[in-house]
């Protein structure tokens, strides 16, 4: 068979590893997949940056469209990112043309992934994105295919290194999230404009990546609640240890109430489950199951090596001929989910409140908790310094979260606490 | 297109859980692989028997081998197990016949994985078996497809749930080797007969599937090292505990000195890691890679669901038209691995010697280490009871397996020792 022909756009660092992979691997990899790979074409912005690659015979495209459009290949690798155009106008003009699309891009996919998969689908071709989702774990694989024929209940999992980083170190130096964030920034694990990451909002796209091939719908990014980890203290994080828990920014999708709950916050994971012992850069990513049960996956998240070698899985599945719907299910065939509301979750949940240490506090706050059927599993207030603002901390019992917020709006009616309320939701696996 | 004819040998636990599926949602699971399931053959030994499911209109064949050969199917699913006939046969039929296979039978693939796999591959025929390995963890899938780019350096985990939950037990009860199996055999999680799981031959049979399929070498089962549980214990797991390890039997293989080392036995994995947190039941593998690094999958290793999704997923490559080389690469290039020998590896230990305490004890032991260059990383001797017989653990630096075995000999000739000593062989990963 003749040798598969790659264009590459975007020659950044995951894109330069995979030029290399093709490069100097092409040929052996016939092995795994049947022909030989041959990077045909590639475009960048800049053509005399040094990648530490030979490009070998490929042509350069100043336009990444012009590459999509014209340039002799038999797949298009998208590595260039964001959510709108060159990387959307170039997909677009490779799927018209019929060449299949490989892409680490989660924003594309999240805005525009069914209009893409429609198009891609309409012409038998492949578009696929295992790099757009926690880097080398192949996680849309497992979920695709290796769990296939099971009914997906929950997926879940830490999604973004950088905040895992921040959050494994607070808890081991002991030290806030500025200072440990300032230090992520200067070791190059948090971008110098961290909001996309520690906002939430990244963990967000690949959360609507992995519900739509879990549940066969289209990504609902706009449907997904969404606080990120700039508020967790180094206080609450010690409260969690205390209460034999660590707190990790989650993703979590599951079926409740026949429709798909969707939520990225920081979260209590117990100590000793898997998640609870996911540190540093890396991601892990759990299914449950009807079938299997339960699975968890974990990896590197990010990084060239990981990330290459999730488009690699793609290209070997593009060269073998294998062509699946982008989603798991054909995208003619799959709308937005029916979503369940966020204030109807239900879920335990750790409260820590700043109270002036004097007579009756506890009893308001326990008032306030009660009116709204809220019970409290335990209660922990470590120091006492009569007259001065100290933390009270508690862990409830189940309640939906409605109620939880009409309680704390009520705790601060009262005047009784100094500051906001801290709640951060907990997750029992 | 026309519905997938599945044809199905075995209709045990897992046979009956995937008739069930396909029965029931085989029309459904066409989203899935774009063509509807239809179960039309089966063959069992007990006609009679309820399996709690209807059988549809499936032909019933008394003879798997018939069935293989002449049942009006589009793919042959073999659950009967066993390495020779009734399996062997069947699926050489329905091979020769141009079917396509799919099978859990890890003792089949181990003997004669290789000629199965050129026979079909001859044929341009899919010869999938997802559930011979680690249940419902996708890990075929994964290292032949999602990490197929990558050179994997070592391949590991947990293989056995049975000795996994015995292990589990031991160390969270404090009970002997025998009670807890006894235990395990009432419940139901260890066979009558145990030997093939607690002596390390079912890990040996998984673990050398995974080697072929990492490094795209012949399994090997008679290459592989292997010791089973029988001799930990109690004792051992407490000592363990004290140096921050827990033990248990691991499958390993890796690329050593031009070499495939593969090897089953008891092993210190540290606390804190992810296969020391797996417990019971549960399966997990690592896979250390040259891009993607380390990742690992857990899931149940075992069970009706587990299997039956492993087998649906084979399934539903088989219905897409999917058709990858059994052992990732095309079975007439594969050959035996180059072994690389037990006694050469190297590796660090925990050696417990029961001992009568009397003077210069320690100085004989160390002495016999110190002839084999064997040097002492940190030693325990708890209980001192003069003249009565006491255990000395030690743990030890890095040293080759020949020297450990000459050294251990060595302490056996002194005559200091009232029992063989014990070694476990300790694992950083």
């Amino acid at each position: 068979m003749t040798a598969l022909r790659v264009g590459i756009a975007g020659l950044g660092t995951v894109g330069a590893a995979v030029a290399k992979i093709i490069v100097e691997n092409g040929a052996a990899l016939a092995s795994r997949c049947g022909r030989a790979l041959q990077l045909t074409a590639v475009s960048a912005r800049d053509r005399a940056k040094d990648r530490g690659v030979s490009l070998g015979a490929a042509e350069w495209f100043a336009d990444p469209v012009k590459l999509a459009q014209s340039a002799p290949i038999d797949v298009f690798v998208e590595l260039m990112g964001g959510e709108g155009d060159p990387a959307k106008a170039a997909v677009e003009a490779a799927i018209a043309r019929g060449v299949p699309v490989i892409t680490a891009n989660k924003a594309l996919l999240a805005h525009h992934g069914v209009a893409l998969a429609k198009a891609a689908e309409a012409k038998g071709l492949a578009l696929n994105y295992e790099a757009a989702v926690a880097g080398g774990i192949p996680i849309v694989k497992a979920l695709r295919e290796g769990l296939g024929a099971n009914r997906v209940e929950r997926v879940y999992g830490i999604l973004n290194g950088t905040c895992n980083y921040i959050l494994t170190t607070m808890e081991s130096s002991g030290r806030s999230f500025a200072d440990v964030l300032a230090e992520a920034q200067r070791l190059g694990y948090a971008e110098a404009d961290p909001t996309f990451d520690i906002g939430g909002m990244d963990t967000a796209h690949k959360l609507c990546l992995l519900a739509a091939v879990a549940f066969g719908n289209a990504p609902a990014l706009d449907e997904i609640h969404v606080e990120g980890i700039e508020r967790v203290s180094p206080m609450d994080i010690m409260f969690a240890r205390e209460f034999g828990f660590r707190i990790k920014l989650l993703g979590l999708a599951s079926r409740v109430n026949g429709g798909i709950e969707q939520r990225v916050h920081p979260a209590m994971v117990p100590l000793g489950t898997p998640l609870a012992d996911v540190d540093g850069v890396f991601n892990a990513v759990v299914a449950d199951c009807n079938l299997a049960g339960k699975s968890v996956y974990e990896g590197r998240g990010a990084g060239a090596g990981p990330t290459a070698s999730a488009v690699m899985s793609d290209v070997l599945d593009v060269a073998r001929g294998v062509r699946l719907p982008t989603f798991g299910a054909p995208a003619v065939h799959i709308g937005r989910p029916k979503v369940a509301s966020m204030g109807a979750h239900v879920g335990a949940c750790y409260l820590r409140f700043t109270v002036i240490d004097r007579p009756g506090v506890i009893a308001v706050l326990s008032r306030c908790l009660a009116d709204q059927s809220i019970s409290i599993e335990s209660m922990l207030q470590r120091s006492r310094s009569p007259g001065e603002a100290v933390p009270v901390v508690m862990i409830t019992h189940e309640a939906s979260e409605l109620s939880m917020v009409k309680a704390l709006s009520a705790v601060v009616a009262t005047g009784v606490v100094t500051e906001q309320p801290c709640m951060i939701r907990m997750e029992r696996f």
